[in-house]
């Protein structure tokens, strides 16, 4: 018997509970992991609420990201063995797959083995914030060397990814927020500006770091009616990549602006990356190379422990974090 | 001397006034035109109200589309001869060129010969009209036969225009209107299907005439609040390409069906296709080949004569045409 964590009705963070369950033994290119650290993903919250991209299937299993310890093979993997520290891409749909529990089954192109020198907290706080970011930076945007890119709820893990990422390839990472609490500790994460997301000078201000040209990128979670802030201060054919819903609002689009400018407003979800095998391939040389650089640093920014996991979910809920929560079991 | 129109303020159809003005020579790469027809397009009317992409420096010229004679040419102009029956394609500026005048200068390469059985009133209604469509739906879209395409406003003449070009390509046109009175002009006009653009049901009306796939292309010059209907009706990474402004309020963007569908929304202008002289070589091709084998005939909805200038601009805001309005000289 395993404890996992399911949900069996959308709601609050209570409506998560431990059941023990029997693990099957891993199929066809799966892997079975023993799990030692969870990375909590704001994607799990809407999941959890009924408000995601999937309507959740009752008992409901989830979460994206994990480290831990390879315990079994499924036929057809290769390049793994038991007992293996390896970290999981979030690579699969929450009705085949879930990581918040002691031992899981996990596709084996979703697996990624961990070097020594990287904990298993590091690990589980890897795969979901960089990759993320360099699909939309990088493999989508093409972000290059002097290109001012806007990134928005920038305190969030994949905003804070995505300074390190825009830094690692010397563009110029201009961090928005809606906090001014938090805007030192953009400053500290690497971030060349930092705003408050509805600044009035907002777009003035970027035209004065861009000499005119405007943000070549957007990279926002939030949306709503402050996105024609952002879109406002984009360049010629700049493009706005939306990755999130934290304003459940319409974002509201200026169209004289979308004329002029021909810019690009454009849904992206990690998904796009990891759903094909060369772009993923792609991703994990590009950010491996940056954890081994040091350029790239998961940001944690609090652990809990497995049987804390509804204080997790309260706590990302309450927003005050800067950077990854993780759950160590 | 030669009559041209012109604004010396922002304003109403009465700001246009009669100029007696001398028209230079043509200079390098000029052809000096005698006009026949002009034909007004809504870009004409937000300039003049101060409202386009630009601002106008007065006295102001105006007038992206006509038809006429060729009086001379500058140096470095071939191909053409005095006396040429010719055309003009909208690819220049307000700011340095407008063809609302007896005599005017255009850039050679916006000027195409015109077959003896096209009348100069068609001549005038051709380019923009066919260039417009024919940029976003073939040329950026790559609208391809089985392909739905959601056309807002469609009894403009853009919108008709792209209704024979999707249907040129065996496409599946639905066109958009807000007008009751306006939907069977649009049967007539080609349209596979007709239906109010806020109509509740159209993203079902869509579904089922696509298969639930949804259109893969939506052409629309209103925006606004109601854009997000016409998204909600997209196909999995479709494109929302915004060509006008007829709504001048945001455009709303439905967050959970651009993260799901990745849908793009973009803004297009015309002057994409026509400043780039190999796209504006293929707008030739493909749109001299649909005029020769009739799959596309340029629709007039009304002829003024040019002392009506005023009322030709009145008559387009009052907005019951369908089709193009042409100036006659």
């Amino acid at each position: 018997m395993s404890k996992v964590v399911r949900f069996h009705r959308v709601g609050g963070p209570e409506v998560l509970q431990f059941d023990d369950i029997d693990v099957p033994a891993p199929q066809s290119n799966e892997i079975q992991i023993k799990v030692k650290a969870i990375g909590i993903n704001r994607a799990e919250i809407m999941y959890r609420t009924g408000q995601y991209v999937i309507e959740p299937q009752f008992p409901a299993k989830l979460g994206y990201e994990a480290a831990g310890d390879v315990l079994s093979m499924g036929s057809g993997v290769s390049g793994f063995s038991t007992g293996d520290r390896v970290s999981v891409i979030p690579a699969f749909s929450f009705a085949e797959y879930g990581m918040y529990g002691e031992v899981v089954n996990v596709p084996a192109h979703a697996v990624v083995k961990v070097p020594d020198s990287v904990t298993y907290e590091e690990a589980a706080a890897t795969w979901m914030m960089f990759t993320t970011a360099y699909g939309a930076l990088i493999n989508m945007g093409g972000l290059a060397e002097g290109d001012a890119v806007l990134l928005g709820a920038a305190t969030s893990s994949i905003g804070l990814a995505a300074i390190q990422i825009a830094n690692m390839v010397k563009a110029i990472p201009i961090a928005l927020t809606n906090s001014v609490a938090k805007m030192d500790s953009l400053r500290a994460a690497g971030a060349s500006h930092v705003f408050l997301a509805d600044a009035p000078d907002l777009v003035e201000r970027v035209m004065e770091i861009t000499g005119g040209k405007g943000a070549r990128i957007a990279f926002d979670p939030v949306g709503g009616p402050n996105a024609r802030n952002l879109m406002q201060a984009l360049s010629y054919e700049g493009i706005f990549y939306q990755y999130g819903a934290l304003d459940s609002r319409d974002l509201a689009v200026p169209v004289m602006d979308i004329l002029s400018k021909h810019f690009t407003v454009r849904g992206y979800e990690l998904f796009e990356i990891t759903k094909d095998s060369r772009k993923i391939e792609d991703a994990k040389t590009f950010i491996t190379h940056g954890l081994a650089t040091k350029a790239l640093r998961p940001a944690i920014d609090r652990v809990f422990s497995f049987d804390q996991i509804v204080d997790a979910h309260r706590y990302m809920e309450a927003g005050s974090q800067v950077g990854k929560i993780i759950v160590k079991l």
